[in-house]
C-alpha cells in the first residue's frame, strides 16, 4: 500500500492510497474556496443516556447535485475544483466538509442537559476514481486495498486518545438517502463508543468472561455446522445469512480468526475478506440484475489502547428491500421499541442469495 | 367509556368502545373467513443480546388496498366484511389478523440460537369510523377516549402473565411506510421488555435511586423553566420539543405528575394530556398545511405487576422530515452505531411549531 498526506486549501486532511507508488507534487483541491467553519456540540439525552449531535451548518450541505457536477470525481478543471485531484490513487480520504463530529469545533452552549464538543472526525472515503463502477466491481486487490485503508484509517484516527470507537460504513443507494452516486463509503470516528457498538462489547465481554472464546468466533462455528445459510466459505473468511437476521436480506461478513480489528488482519486474510465481500456484493446486484441498495457497517474493537479479544472485526449488511419491489420500512416496533419483526425466515433469503452466481477469478 | 366484547367468526377478539353505551347484539365482522393459521416464532439474536419475532405468514398481508376497498371502515354489505361492525363505537380495537406476535403460536423450531415461541399480541386500534378524518381532527373527548382505551388494552393485556411490556404506537403516512390510510394505531404486548424501553427503564431507575425524583419530571420541570421549546403547558399536560431532540421535529408529550401508565391518569389528567396531543398534531398539520407524517410510541412501565416510581408516561413523536421536501434517512451512524446526527437545532424547530396557530375549543 502506498500513501501520500496532502492538505486542501480550505485546511482540511487528505490522504491518497494507491497499489503502485503516487508522483510527488500532487496538490489537493477543493470547491470551497473559504476555510471550514461552524461545528459540532454534542448534548446529551437524558431518558436514553446517550449523546446526540448537532450541526446545524450541515443544512447547506451540497444536496443532489446536477449529474454534470461530481464532487467525488477527479479535478480536470482547475478552475471548477472536485474533491480529489487528478492522480493515479486507487482510494481517496478526505475529511466530510460539513462534519457531524470533528472540523471547528465551538464551545459547546450552555443548555439544561450536560453538552460537550463534537469532537472526533468524519471522513470520506473514494473507493475508485470510476463513477460508473461499485465497490462489488472492483478487482479483488482494489476491494483488498480498501480494507487496508480502513485498517490505516483506524489506526491514525484511534491513535487521537480523544477518539473512542472508528465505525467505516457504505450507505449505498437513493433507498438509503444516497445523494452523491460515485462509489464511496464514510468513516466516523466518535468520541465516545456508541451505544449499538457499546451494548454488543457488553454483550461480548460477558460471553467471552464466561465461556473464555469469542461469541462471533463460536456463532460462525455454528453458522457453518448448519450450512443452511452460507454465502461463503474460504480459507479464512465467510459470509452468511445470520441465523437471527433483522433485514430480509442480511449478511454478515467476518474473516473466520477473532481478529479485533482491520489493521490486525495478515495478509492472506485480508484477501480472503475481500474475496467474501466481493462475493456477496456481485450476489445483491445480481440477485435482481440491478444495484442493490444496503447499509453496510464494520464492526472493530474500541480505540482505546486495550486488548479485546472478545472483539471480532465483521460486517452486517443491512439492505432496505424485503421484496424486489417492497421496501421494510423502520417503524413503532423496531424504531421505538428496538424489537425487529421479520416478514421472512433468513432460510429462505439465504437460498434466493445461493442461487446467484458469483464469479471470481 | 363503554365497552363491549366480541369475538370474529376468525376466532380473533374484538372490543368496541364508546363515549355513550352500545346497542346488544352487535356481531364482529371479518374479511377472513378462515380461521387464524401460521404464527411467528422468536430468536436469539446473540451479538446484539435481543430477540427477533420471524412471522413468515405475514408476507401474504394485505397491501396498498385498492381505494374502494378500506378494511377499517364499517361493514354496510354483510357479503363483503370488513374488519369492523356497522355500529356506534367510537373506537374499535381487533387482533391482528398477521400478528407478529401471539394468535396462533407454533412450538418454535430448534436452531442454532435459543428460539421460544412468539407469545404476546398485536392489535389494531382503529381510531374513528371517519376514514377522513386524523387522530388530531377528532373533538376532544374523542381523543380522551383513545388514551382511555390505551389504558384498558395496557391493563387488560398486562394481566396476562407472559405478557411484560404494552406498547401503543400510529405510524402515520405513506413515509414511514402505512398502507391503510383510515386513521388507526397499533398495540404491541411483548413477552420481554423491549430493547429501548429497558434502556430507558434501566436509565430512570438509576437516576431515581440517586436523586429519589424521576428523571422525566425533572426534565420536564428544566424545560418549563427554560421554556424555548414549549409547545403546551396546560395544568396537568406538556408538549415540548425536547432540547436533545433525534429527529427535526420530534416532540414530547406528558402528563406533568410522573404517572406509571394510562390506566393511573386522573380524569382531569387525562383530559388536559388529551388536549396537549391534539395541540402538537394540529401544529404539525397546520405547519405545512398538509398531512404530516410521525411515529408516535406512547412509553409506560413495564406490566409486571411491581410499582414502578421511576416510570413516567410520555409519548416521543418522530416525524420523518427535515424540511418541508427533505426526509430524514437514518443511515450510518444512526443505524449502526445508534448516534443521532441533527442537521437542526431543537430551538429552530421548536420556534417554526410555536408559530403554528392550533386554536382548540
Amino acid at each position: 500500500m502506498h500513501r501520500v498526506e496532502l492538505r486542501k486549501p480550505d485546511g482540511r486532511e487528505m490522504t491518497l492510497y494507491a497499489r503502485h507508488p503516487l508522483p510527488a507534487g500532487i496538490q489537493a483541491p477543493s470547491p470551497f474556496p473559504d476555510p471550514l467553519t461552524g461545528g459540532a456540540h454534542l448534548r446529551w439525552h437524558p431518558l436514553r443516556g446517550e449523546w446526540v449531535t448537532y450541526a446545524a451548518h450541515r443544512q447547506d450541505r451540497t444536496f443532489l447535485p446536477p449529474p454534470e457536477y461530481n464532487p467525488l470525481a477527479p479535478t480536470v478543471d482547475a478552475a471548477n475544483p472536485t474533491e480529489v485531484p487528478d492522480a493515479p490513487w486507487d482510494v481517496a480520504v478526505f475529511e466530510n466538509r460539513f462534519p457531524s463530529l470533528g472540523g471547528s469545533v465551538p464551545p459547546p452552549p450552555d443548555l439544561i442537559v450536560p453538552t460537550a464538543p463534537a469532537s472526533g472526525r468524519c471522513e470520506v472515503v473514494v473507493f475508485t476514481q470510476d463513477r460508473q463502477a461499485s465497490l462489488g466491481a472492483l478487482p479483488l486487490d482494489h476491494v483488498a486495498l480498501l480494507l487496508e485503508v480502513w485498517g490505516d484509517r483506524t489506526v491514525r484516527l484511534g491513535a487521537d486518545p480523544s477518539i473512542r470507537y472508528v465505525l467505516p460504513f457504505e450507505n449505498r443507494g437513493a433507498e438509503v438517502g444516497v445523494t452523491l452516486h460515485h462509489p464511496h463509503g464514510q468513516v466516523y470516528a466518535y468520541p465516545v463508543v456508541p451505544p449499538v457498538p457499546q451494548r454488543m462489547q457488553q454483550v461480548a465481554l460477558e460471553h467471552h468472561a464466561r465461556h473464555g472464546r469469542g461469541l462471533l468466533e463460536t456463532h460462525i462455528e455454528a453458522e457453518r455446522r448448519d450450512g443452511a445459510r452460507m454465502l461463503y466459505e474460504g480459507p479464512h473468511a465467510v459470509a452468511f445469512v445470520p441465523v437471527c437476521a433483522r433485514y430480509p436480506y442480511e449478511v454478515w461478513i467476518a474473516p473466520s480468526r477473532p481478529v479485533p480489528g482491520f489493521a490486525q488482519l495478515r495478509d492472506g486474510e485480508r484477501i480472503d475478506l475481500a474475496r467474501a465481500l466481493k462475493t456477496v456484493l456481485l450476489k445483491y446486484d445480481g440477485l435482481w440484475r440491478r444495484p442493490f441498495p444496503y447499509l453496510m457497517a464494520w464492526y472493530q474493537a474500541p480505540t482505546d489502547g486495550q486488548a479485546h479479544p472478545e472483539s471480532h472485526l465483521h460486517a452486517q449488511l443491512w439492505p432496505p428491500y424485503r421484496t424486489r419491489d417492497r421496501l421494510k420500512y423502520l417503524a413503532g416496533t423496531e424504531l421505538a421499541a428496538g424489537f425487529f419483526a421479520m416478514d421472512a425466515l433468513p432460510e429462505d433469503k439465504a437460498r434466493e442469495l445461493q442461487q446467484v452466481e458469483a464469479r471470481l477469478p
